[in-house]
């Protein structure tokens, strides 16, 4: 049962030696450090290229944008697990990324996926003028399939959500507003006049549609959320650790919990 | 029973409202986006206060350098779960944080614990003429105990650690290169004088005796390592989803591991 | 914005008092520990039903299947994090777990769920006539989606999963084996008809049929895999402790994945 | 830089050939199913041993007593992720693993590993005469740490744990009750006169105590734990996805946490 190993592990990203060390193709203490800033080096590592100064602006302003979310599920889950293994920060945090699933940073991988689907990224330019029939065509799809469509609507920030014009600009000023970012508002105005209800386009709808302009493919934007994230937990367990909740949650939901089946309720 | 929810559940990181979006006293579309870049972002998020400049150079060159280290056990271990799991990205680079604790961080945030209780915060400026003696001293405590000195040594870049002069070059030219980049200088030559072999300050030590310099509590200081280390970790999964080592690995370690066992070795 | 909390936190999983501790009903100290093994406490948590014994004597033989599966990628991720974290043994098996996805517990619980969905519940014993046209359609189906039948076929186990038999033998003895296990075998006889190629039931493909035997909802299925699992992986940690073999895996793979880059493939 | 693969990637516990599947040296389909429960197929993958009936009907109990300890913060973790993530149950149980850290199953490790180096295993049987005196000793060695005797106290099970009684009835009934049970028992005796406080032995320390009897190194005692709330774990799972509180408890937290930022409070 000997195998030969075949030459099917291999890695494009880094390479050390004892006096170099390269990411990408560049030097990372002679091309990086002093040189680019953190949004601009985790574009080099996610897409291989180095980013041109518009790709840098948005770029940090999309991950900066899924930084911190407030007091979400995922913030509680890292401060509970903290509270739990203290001397394990790397864990709590990795607690708090486990559900970072299909309910929260679907909508943004939604987005852009219903975006590239309905205008793949090799024909867009060619089909400018359909963008209209192509939104109503998708809002009819997705309204079939009785689905909510993804990038529309938020709980709290109404009647708009204000980091969308904010994005929106942003890419216009930096050559980024084009085909996907126009499909996305016209899908998020026929959803409106089909629903009859206010469907403002929200912060993952925003990022979806400029995601497609810079041509990421679909399955990388869940990475983004992912990473960004990781940086607003690691705030969020600094703060535990000085003023901590997590005792006080706990003694609540367990008191909350069980008082019927002690008799209390 | 009952029991009075005592005022406990409190952060000062962020609120929303229907019309605005707060994280750290600044708002976020019209401070936040589009006028910072991300290491900006994370450093006013975990430490409450905006960069300066020169805070803003250094701490976007620190966490760099801490983003992407080869195929570390964490990136393995991030792309044996991916293979598993592809739907769950975020699940894989938990998976690969999980294990960024005391043998791979622990190193950085014991050079910044070392430092800092060799010569406390509060105490510092008072003390620069003891320097040498501080390192002395601190040098004989570590070998009493026996235990290797955290931030001195590297097994393979030798005989110096590249990205240590460009980070302590950095210090100096943004105002961060004070007693403590000197303590940890005096450290590695006394070690050295007194082991007889080569000891030079790795990047490790350099970033916890920068981080000194910012007055972090060590503590923190594996928090930077934890969020680079995601955005890291996203660009091994992007690449392993475009040409898997994991199913070859699996094979390799599964035949070799067990051929005693089935009589073939 | 004052809410009013609604009872909605709530769970009939446990109590305690200062004498008492209830677990389903069950006082742990006077009618669990001593009267009960661990699969059927774990019967107990799950379903909140005691198990007879039939029903522990095939849910112990269930889990148990699930237990060890040999060095798979989950078992070197949870290695690989373990020796960067040793002081965190539960954030080495939280890694491992991580990857217990669609590709590895996917195929017992897509048996499960096709089984159920084929033959509901409510409808068993009413339909029992239609086996063969039932497996007829269901492996129609699953060609026409071109997806892979789950719970048939083996990489290394050929012509038979030497684990089906036995378990099947025990879901006899057990009185555990009716319609869904007829089903189960009448698919694999029909996929094997119209592919023409050899395609044994799996160990996945008898646990999601006998799963559907004791009426099991098909979303459990993956949480016997995860438990099951979880003692598995502790069963690896304590052994890498003794005698790693992260650190050597490490290295070969460092070395292998970026020759290309160092120039030296 | 070539390397030649040194012989360290080798494991004892598993093997598969086609038509074989050996755990531990007994043949998974002949020697365990049918044969074993749960709790005995841990005990050998764990210890390489097979449980004497006396050592499984200790070890079972044992095991269970670790699954479910109510609304726990870990439970609460595994909740939240769950809601965002219900796709990776996995990565749910993952989530909640990782905070059974220091704080949690701290003490049952703890109260082994104080019992053990105070007798080491291979000493026991000799000094059994000593037993009051290194009761006096321990008690006198931690009070001068000032840091709290493992295993003793518990914030509601009071004037007794009820689990300890029964724990150490099982323990002397299997013939586990030896120097190591009336060690822990004479160090909580002891605990109480110096401090004037009742100090009962809890679960852990009774845990703690019996692992000893079992001759079990400190450091297996923590994987018991992590390997019993994995299956707690999917219980809470489950019942959060037919009545899930997560999102309640956001809300509420949510809304708690920042109203003084939002002028609220």
């Amino acid at each position: 049962m000997a195998r030969q190993p075949k030459p099917l592990v291999r890695s494009d990203i880094a390479y050390s030696t004892p006096d170099r060390i390269v990411v990408r193709g560049k030097s990372l203490p002679d091309e990086v450090l002093g040189h680019m800033n953190l949004g601009d080096f985790a574009y080099l590592q996610l897409t291989g290229k180095a980013a041109t100064p518009q790709q840098s602006a948005m770029f940090n302003a999309i991950v900066i944008t899924l930084v911190e979310h407030g007091m979400t599920p995922s913030a509680i889950a890292a401060r509970m697990t903290y509270a739990g293994a203290p001397e394990s920060l790397q864990a709590a945090v990795a607690a708090g990324l486990c559900g970072l699933g299909s309910v929260f940073v679907g909508s943004m991988e939604g987005a852009c996926r219903m975006l590239s689907e309905a205008l793949p990224y090799d024909t867009r330019g060619s089909r400018c003028d359909d963008l209209e029939e192509l939104a109503v065509d998708t809002v009819a799809e997705w309204r079939a399939r009785g689905t909510p469509i993804p990038g529309l609507g938020h709980p709290l920030h109404k009647p708009i959500d204000p980091r969308t014009p904010r994005l929106f600009e942003l890419a216009a000023q930096n050559g980024l507003s084009g085909d996907y970012v126009r499909l996305m508002q016209l899908i998020g105005a026929e959803a409106e006049r089909v629903s009859g209800k206010p469907l403002p386009i929200n912060a993952t709808g925003a990022i979806g549609a400029i995601c497609c302009e810079f041509g990421f493919p679909w399955r990388i934007v869940r990475g983004f959320g992912v990473m960004a994230r990781a940086i607003g937990l690691v705030g969020h367990l600094l703060e535990e650790g000085e003023r901590p909740m997590s005792f006080e949650l706990w003694q609540r939901v367990e008191d909350e919990a069980s008082a019927h089946l002690r008799g209390e309720a």
